[in-house]
Order: structure tokens, then C-alpha cells, then sequence
């Protein structure tokens, strides 16, 4: 069930995509970080060939030199996203520019996040499959190995019946954002039980990097409960100081390589 | 054990398909609507890629201007299917046209369940590997996440031996077809003990959806199970609220671009 | 960990082969019946892709024409295997022709049990990630699905260690191929405490469906066990029933297809 | 999340890397023993390929002419090393030539362990995702089949608490690689704790295939357990014979055509 995706795949879609000024360039678009717009159609092309995001889920990024602006792909697979397909939005996730209607039902995720937190530049929401079954256990998710030492525990877990109610448990308006956000509060990831994760970091590197982890993290976690003996987790001390690494700027190469960029 | 069937081999069983027209035409050749065709041999090949389908199991469709007639490929695997390979069948699961000796054994599957439920337009009938644990376990498929709220719970179980006692386990006449129609009864799917899954929907696009997300939350469920913890289910009013989406369309889109169709 | 071998990768494999002809044959090698040795090669390449062998383990086929003979790979992986790596061995595990110091250490498996069952004219020798750990559990391998009726329950399991004591655990000899075959008895499939195991057939299609679907059913058969609640396996007369099936024909086509022969 | 790479991505970084002669020759350079790069830049590519290493990890060759002496790649993925990034190391894991920011921050792993073991010529470096788990539970890896009789058990579990409290988990100096050494004593591997593994031979073959298939044994293992019955594993003395192999030369001969060197 895990997407196969071919590098030769993305590479084409990566290669073949409309430029941008084809459109007729509204004085948003005109401003359009381009370098910055390629970064986020790599992040959507690594998420899903590393398998952190399959048809759903998604990663917006936070316009560098507007606070107040985030990009984010229209409605669609992370995986065939190109440029062409990236919108952007005020904190209020109404585009700035490109046709309302065909955005994600949930990009009040990224809104209130960025309104709530001014230290974060870049937000993934996903339905990793090592990651769900962590939202309706009583389990918790908690570092392993250091390479999610990042994870600042407990890891909390949005309950959006708290906040609404039975609903269809999607994030569609501002308010849900919001009370997610607040979950969330200055963490680095929450769980939203029965649907997936937030995870957030200060650049599209170190966030793809996080959602990566945080999902390899889960796996390991998993096996090493199945095992049956005592667990050892990562003490907090440790993992404070694994937290603070290089910025997965290897990991991000390599996986780079692999949906064949330049 | 996951079968890996690259993006360039389905284009090219696609594309290398000879025209129906080339072959000498009957009246109900004349009459196939070729875009239903086509769309059904895309969906053989993204419930192979996707790992629903192996070299056994089969999807079907309702020809949407005769609703006594089905369409569904001749006994092989889904993932080499050609639109030359399509049989047209009435719901005694007689071929209209063609080979009578090359259809399913099973096709009654699909015969008696497009009898039984006139809403039904599309039928996946599978073995896939996270569903057949849940056909022979005590323990209820239920929804984890809202991907599969629209199963209803609890997921039925076809026992064949009530039905016929000790067999092949195969659904091999009309009227064991008949008997797991009514173990479906209204609901969107179906266990069979020992053997897989009967999983049916409006649309071929919506039955590739719910056959795949059905097998992943067989997968997730098993994750949340093996942590140890209590579990919290959908609740029956979220799973109905999340169970009226899109009609996966987003992940249809990726699945066709990933078995490489135009 | 699950080998990944690319369809393109065996298509080269395999129509870059040397033909038997230009090595000088020998009055044996002229009596090859290079379609069986053809059958053998995609044998081996079809087994290697669907993960029953990987770098180790090997298939076999008896020679039609002659009972007392045998074709088997020399020592190395079977997804690399070329016509004119295939050797003929007599019943005693001595090449007939070829380099004698080539073959497989474990050889005795093929030609021990060819002599002692007549009936048996393909053999398969597997390490399968799904088959060790039931190797070496208490837990019983059983048929959670009609795939696997073919599956004569108690699956036995060989115990070196009864036949020769602490060994290094390989079939060395003609001696420990003897006592594997005698645990085999009339059966089709036999675990080898931590070993693997044997599967065998009436002819290649069949074993490798075998091969492939008693792996397929320990993968099951642990997930149903992991769910936690009772398992309802096929009952010994459902098991016969289905075992009596097609072939595996239509997996042997699929699997065929994805290695790229043609 | 398992890495998927393919073969022809490696065969181009093969083949497209730059002659060392390019670069301006330092005296060190001159006598770099180009086969040995070879055979490490392709060690890094297998184990890449084969789910070892990840975008962390790392392996080493201990300079045959010169004993002082190890050869790593520069602070990059093993999947894209390219024999232009291989760094000559001395004991300390002071580099003889090249940038010296540009190292591993864990070098030091190797030059510990090479200067306490003079019979081990090649180490490995690896967070698998199999043995993770068993690094920070109390069950203790121990061989179940006979591929992984190598294991000397128990496998020791390097703690880097005992050596240096609550740290980053790194062995960012000469101190904590000594450590580590120490643990690993005369043995083939050892686990640490919340990190991954350490893995050494005489040979860069035998690293491959010992790293692997401890991999592979944490797996069935695993699965063993899971199973719910008891496990028998291999008696030591069946350990220590199976132990004595081949050098895993056929596994390595077919991860090589795997990706795609020739």
C-alpha cells in the first residue's frame, strides 16, 4: 500500500511545468519568490516519495519577507504538485491571488499556525501510517532514538471533539484552526486523533525532516514495544541536545537526488 | 512479497492495446461505451500498483446505460489488463459477448451484488493482505481514521461454511454470489472469512478509493492494536460525517498519474 | 530490506545470456531441453523479484525426458541466473556436466528429495523474512486463506539437530538430505528450524505459487495472531478443496510479465 | 519511508563522478589505492540500496598498505558518495589530506575501533530501522537463523550514559569512540542504545553482508516473538559454526548488479 513513486516521475513533472509568468501575472504573483515556490514544490516531491504524505496532507511554507503571507499547492496529490499550482494566502487562508475554490479544505491549519507562532516558516500537516495509529492509542509517542530527539514529549494530541464536537474531523475553518494551534501551543509536532499530525519548524528543510523522523520515530517505537521487554527512552536531557542538530540538511540532499533535481 | 509493478510497464500495456474495433464487432461490441472501458482497465491497473489487487481479485463496473449489464475483465491478473481483455456480462453473470470459458471463476460476486443493490455501480472483490487477518479474527474491523469513515461498523463477515458448508471457499454460482449480497446487505463492504473482502461504491472512482482505505485502516487499526494501549474509534457520527466526501478524486488523480495514463 | 530488483534490471539479465551454444556442449549438454532451462532461468528471476529468494536459496526442475536428473543453478543468486549458469545434476547431486565445484553446498535438498518422491518435479529451497520466525516458534504455520489451502497441516518442521546434532545448519551431504526428505514425507512443504524451507510441486508454476503463497500465508497468519483475538483457520476439508486449484497460472502471467520476459 | 533507490540513480553517480586525478594531487592523494575507493564508494551504494544506511550512517576501509590508516566519505549520504568524497583518515581521525570541516562528526567510531581491533579492516556505522529496537529493549538480539550465526551473544549494547551522562548521543570525540570500542570488545557488532549499531569485519564484503543480514535477523526475530509461542534460537555452537561462511560473496555480487556496477 505504500505509494511507489519514480524519481523519473517527479523529474518529469518537475522539468515539464508551465513558467509561471505564462499566466497573466496579477501584482501578487508578480512578487512571487520563485526560488522559494521551487523549494515548496521539492518539499511536496520529498514528502511523498519519502512517503510522509500520500494522496492527502500537505506543506506551505511562510513567505519570507511578508509575515503576514503563507504559499501553499492548490487541491491536489503533494506528489504531481508544480509551481503553476502554488497559491498564496493571507493568515486568514484567503488567496491572495489564483482561483479561491480550488484549495485544501484544511489550509486553516497553516494559517493559524503561522498567526500563532511567529517562529515557525514552514508547516507539514500528514497521515503518515506510522503516525495514526499513535492519535487513538493511549500509547505515547515518545523519542526513541535521537534522531527525534526533536520531539518534545508528551507529544499532544488535538482532540477535536473537545473542541467541536462530533464532526467530520477535518480542520475546516479558522476556529478549528486555532484550537489546533493551541494544542499545539510552542511544540514542535501534535497528533490529531483518528487523522494524523502537525509538525512545524523554522524552514521547509527541517520540517520535512521532523515529519520524516517523527514517522520513523513511531515505526521504531512500535517494534520496540512489540519486543515485549522494558522500553529505554531518550531522557529529556538527551533529547534537548539531539534536538538541536544540523538541520537534516543531509537527509535533504540525499532525498533531493532521489525525485531527481537539479 | 509486495508487488512491485513499475509506472513504465502499465503505460506500456496501455498504450500497446489493440483498438476493440480491430477485432470483428458484435452488436454488443458496437454498443461498448469505450470511455467506461478504458476507465475500468485504468482501475485494474491502480488497484495492482496500489497493492489491492494482486494476481488474483478482480474490479467490475456497471454499464451506466443498462443496468443489467457489468463489465469486467477475462480470468487474469489486474495489472495486465487491456480494454481487449473486457467482457460484457448480464447479472447472471452470462457473457453477452465473447469467450464464455475465459470469464472468473467468481464473477458472480459482481452479478449478484449489482442484482441486489441498484446503487451499486462499481464492485472490487480482493485479497488484500492487511484485510484477509481481519476476515478470520475475532476481533472487528472498525474505522480509526477518517480516510475510512464510510465503513460502516460492524464490518459484516461472509462465513461461507453457513451458507454451504465445507468448500473451495470460492464463490463459484449464483447462489453463493446471492448469499454474500445479503451478508453485504446496504452496507459499502464486506469481509469473507478466509478469503478477502467484497468492497462496492457508486463510481469506479469512489470503489478504487474505498478498496484502498479500507486496507489501510486494516493496517493502522492492527498498528493501534499492537501498541498496547486502549484504542479510540471513529465514533459511528464522525465516521458518517467524514464518510460524505470528495469521492477521492485527489488520490485518483495520483494513482492514474502514477500507473502512467494519460 | 525486501530486495528490490528492477523488471528492466532481469530483462537485461536475460536476453543479454550467452547462448548454450557457444559453450563446447557436451553430449549432455546437447540433450538440454533449453525450453525447460528457460522455464528454470524465469524460475529463478520471477522468485528473486517476488522476495522468496534472495541472495541465497535456489529452485530446481527435474528433467522430463529423464527421472534420475535434475537442473539447478550453479552457486550464485538466483535474480542473476543465465541459461548458461543452469547445471544438470544426477540424483546424487554430481554434475552431470559443467564445473563441479560450482554448485550449490545445499544440492543434496533437490536430489534427495527427487528420489524420494517421484511425484515431485520442482523444488524450492527458501530463507522467506515471513517463513524463518515459524521456523523456529512453537506456533504452528497453518492456512488463514484459501491461497494457502494447498497446505497440509501440521506444516512439519526439520530439526537438524535430531539428524546430526549442532552442525552448521546446511544440508551438506546426501545423508542430511535424506533426513529432510523423510521429514517432508508426502507433503508439500516443509520449515526448516532456523533454516527456511522447502516447498515442492509437480512442475515450476506450481511451486513457485506455492513458494509464494506459503509466505504470503505466515505473513497473514502472524498479522491474525497480532490482532489478539481467536483465529478461525480453513478447516482441513476447505484446505483440501482449494488446494485443488488452477496452477497459480494466472500469478505465474502477472509475475512474468514484471520481470519483462517475454 | 523505506528508502527507494534505484539503481540507474546510482549507476549515474557511478559513473558521472569526477576522476580524483582532477583535483590537484597532494602526495597523500597520489597513493590512494583507486580499487579500494572503488570498492567503498560501491559499499556505500549497497548499503544504501539494501535499507543499511539511510541519509546517516556511514562505513569505512582500513588502508591494507598502511595500517594507520582508514578511508571514509566526507559528511554526506552513503547513497551518493562518489569517490571523489572519500577523506583519508589516520587513527586519531585527523584527515591526512582533503577539508577537514567537511568529516563526519562520528568519526571517530572508526578510528577507535581500528586502532583497538587489528583484525578488523572494515566498519560499519547504521540506524536500521530493525535494530533500533532492539538497542533500547531489554529482549537481546540473538541469532535465529543461520545467516546471522556470526552474532557472538549476548550483542553487547553500547550505553553512552555509563561513559558520559546525558549527552547528544553522538561519539563526537576520541573518548566516546574508545568507549564504544571497549564494548564492542573482541566481538563483530554491538548496539547502542537509542542510536543504531556498529558492525566490523575483515573485509568491506563481510561488513556488507554482516550488517545486512543483522538487520535482517533483528526482523525475523521480531516476528518470532510476535508470534506469541517460544522461540528457539541457534545453539551457540550451531552460532559459532554457521559463523564460518563464504564472506557473503553472493550476496554481494548480486547487490552489486543491483546497482548497476559493473
Amino acid at each position: 500500500m505504500k505509494p511507489l513513486i519514480l524519481a523519473s516521475t517527479f523529474a518529469l513533472a518537475f522539468t515539464a511545468l508551465p513558467a509561471l509568468s505564462q499566466t497573466k501575472p496579477t501584482p501578487a504573483q508578480k512578487a512571487v519568490p520563485s526560488a522559494l515556490v521551487q523549494e515548496l514544490v521539492l518539499a511536496n516531491h520529498i514528502l511523498a516519495s519519502e512517503g510522509v504524505l500520500d494522496a492527502y496532507g500537505h506543506v506551505s511554507v511562510r513567505d519570507p519577507s511578508n509575515a503576514n503571507h503563507y504559499w501553499l499547492a492548490k487541491h491536489m496529490a503533494a506528489g504531481v504538485v508544480t509551481p503553476a499550482d502554488i497559491i498564496e494566502y493571507d493568515l486568514d487562508s484567503k488567496p491572495v491571488s489564483g482561483d479561491p475554490s480550488a484549495g485544501y479544505t484544511e489550509r486553516f491549519i497553516h494559517g493559524e499556525i503561522y498567526r500563532a507562532r511567529p517562529d515557525v516558516m514552514a508547516v507539514v500537516h500528514c497521515h503518515s501510517p506510522d503516525l495514526v495509529p499513535f492519535s487513538v492509542s493511549s500509547a505515547p509517542l515518545r523519542p526513541v532514538y535521537h534522531m527525534a530527539g526533536f520531539l518534545e514529549t508528551p507529544v499532544p494530541i488535538f482532540e477535536i471533539r473537545s473542541a467541536a464536537g462530533l464532526t467530520d474531523m477535518l480542520i475546516r475553518n479558522p476556529e478549528l484552526g486555532k484550537a489546533l494551534a493551541q494544542t499545539l501551543g510552542q511544540k514542535p509536532a501534535a497528533l490529531m486523533r483518528g487523522h494524523g499530525a502537525v509538525v512545524v519548524a523554522p524552514s521547509l528543510h527541517v520540517v520535512a525532516g521532523r515529519a520524516y523522523y517523527m514517522n520513523m520515530n513511531a515505526k521504531l517505537q512500535l517494534q520496540a514495544i512489540q519486543l515485549g521487554g522494558s522500553v529505554t527512552y531518550l531522557d529529556p536531557e538527551e533529547a534537548k541536545k539531539t534536538g538541536a542538530q544540523d538541520g537534516f540538511e543531509r537527509a535533504w540532499d540525499l532525498w533531493k537526488h532521489k525525485v531527481g533535481a537539479k
